[in-house]
């Protein structure tokens, strides 16, 4: 980094902020739906809310020993949050829910991706190796929703519902780490992954692709 | 810290200790009784208790970044905690439970604040931001439980029973904040601080306030 | 450790290398047939597998403040892992589960037996207390399985089905802290510390002996 035009780090970091930033706001709607759906209070609806929206991101900084978190840098993220949560519990009903987890679909899968390729970027940054700096990306980008899950005590959906989201993740993880070997610029790389990503999640949602199942035996046909 | 007199550093480092040490105690209780109700066996009595009574103050020095955890430092307290947990297994019963509960009312409300106003306290020295120190307060009193209670497959009590609880440690956090911002003595605002969520939650037991409940549709009243 | 010859040292932490692959293998096919059983998708089963396999290490690592982390000194096992999962998808069928699992048995109880002794050893290295770096090898031996049952939404087996599973990892533990406390060389210390863990574990399992439950009252015999 140290040979970049200050400029240019300026830039990417800057990138960096607005990627995370628009991310969490679609990550934070779905833990605030999964919190409502469980009748949770309000306690429950800004901490389920604010576990998916950064707990992906503070989960990789902690493995990488990384400080601060983005949520203690930018402390008005969790006024932003708080602001989110009283507003929905104000204006939102059972009968939005449904059209408001479509409308999250498209922001939700931009969020996919911003949050994989940052997440690798920043582990590559930290010497990781490339296999490491993948999975860091892939957790940045799904561990928020497994967290959300587990609290809301069911089994996380990125795990079970057969529906590809962080393959997605994972493939565009891998695409920032060939833009790293290959020398690329960080912020181009980092664009191709996560475009990747977003492709591979839209595809799935037009498609209904779903993963391989693991063909455990007869009893399951049956 | 280094502009005050030794002696009060002293003082104030001693009352975070008994504040600490007093709070664990209903904690580990209130883990020691979940464990019981789901019929975990000896290991799981003592882990669960050991979560309810650790967890919240663990997880935010992990967050933080502080080390030595309370019970490195202190390591006499997982003496403690091993002993009440045989001795709950030797004399207590089922039918002692409710009366414990009950019991434990009063001491974990004395937790909730004390933990709230330390974990703010400690968040503050570390130079967070107000609002970051206040949610590491709330952590500090509440996530002992929460990590409890998921651990036992439900979801966490704390989001989901309409009580204020939590609500309570945010208040006497923020109490904190003020004094701090007020130039208080620190040993002053955190015994403000507690003492408003203690206050607060005293308020709650008795009169059985209730969490406003997010109005999700008409189904909800039918 | 400076006193210690250098090949002694190399030898050590070789010794230290080979026995958590060892353990590695046998704890990530216990996540395999949990995420399995649950009917998980290829998502769930990797990060479930991953988790039994090296979650225990890497809580003890974050709470020891320690890096690099056992996975991402050696990525290579990240890739072992996938390899393992991808094969046991294609080739692993439901009728096969009871035998793999009555097969994992041994390397399982092997596994218990060498975490429990290098986990403890580690803490021991870290300056902890006896009682906590007896904590510290308990939880690398057991926190995998753990991580592993609260994601698939189980109360923990170790905490609740009452076989002795941790109290051998425990027991192993504190012979390693006695080794450490007679000045006994660390591989020797961690040898026997592994032994009795194993040895316990065994007898355990040929004589199906069940920790004292909690008598919590007369409604337990009806």
């Amino acid at each position: 980094m140290q040979a970049l035009p200050l400029a240019q780090v300026l830039t990417l970091s800057n990138a960096q902020i607005v990627i995370e930033a628009a991310a969490t706001l679609a990550f934070a709607a779905s833990g605030l739906l999964a919190a409502a759906r469980k009748r949770l209070d309000a306690v429950g609806v800004c901490i389920v809310s604010g576990l998916a929206a950064f707990g992906g991101g503070t989960l990789r900084d902690v493995l990488l020993d990384r400080r601060p978190f983005f949520w203690v840098e930018h402390a008005g993220w969790l006024w932003a949050l708080l602001a989110l949560c009283v507003a929905a519990m104000l204006f939102l009903r059972t009968r939005h829910f449904a059209a408001t987890e479509r409308a999250m679909q498209w922001p939700d899968a931009f969020g996919l991706g911003l949050f994989a390729a940052s997440g690798t970027q920043i582990a590559l940054q930290a010497d990781m190796p490339a296999v490491v700096a993948v999975l860091m990306g892939t957790m940045t980008a799904v561990f928020g929703g497994v967290l959300r899950d587990i609290v809301c005590n069911e089994i996380p959906r990125a795990f079970s519902d057969h529906q590809p989201y962080a393959v997605c993740a994972f493939i565009g993880a891998w695409v920032v780490v060939l833009g790293h070997r290959l020398a690329m610029d960080d912020w181009l790389g980092m664009v191709a992954g996560a475009s990747t990503a977003v492709l591979l999640r839209a595809v799935a949602l037009w498609t209904g692709w779903t993963l391989p199942a693991w063909h455990t035996g007869d009893e399951r046909r049956s």
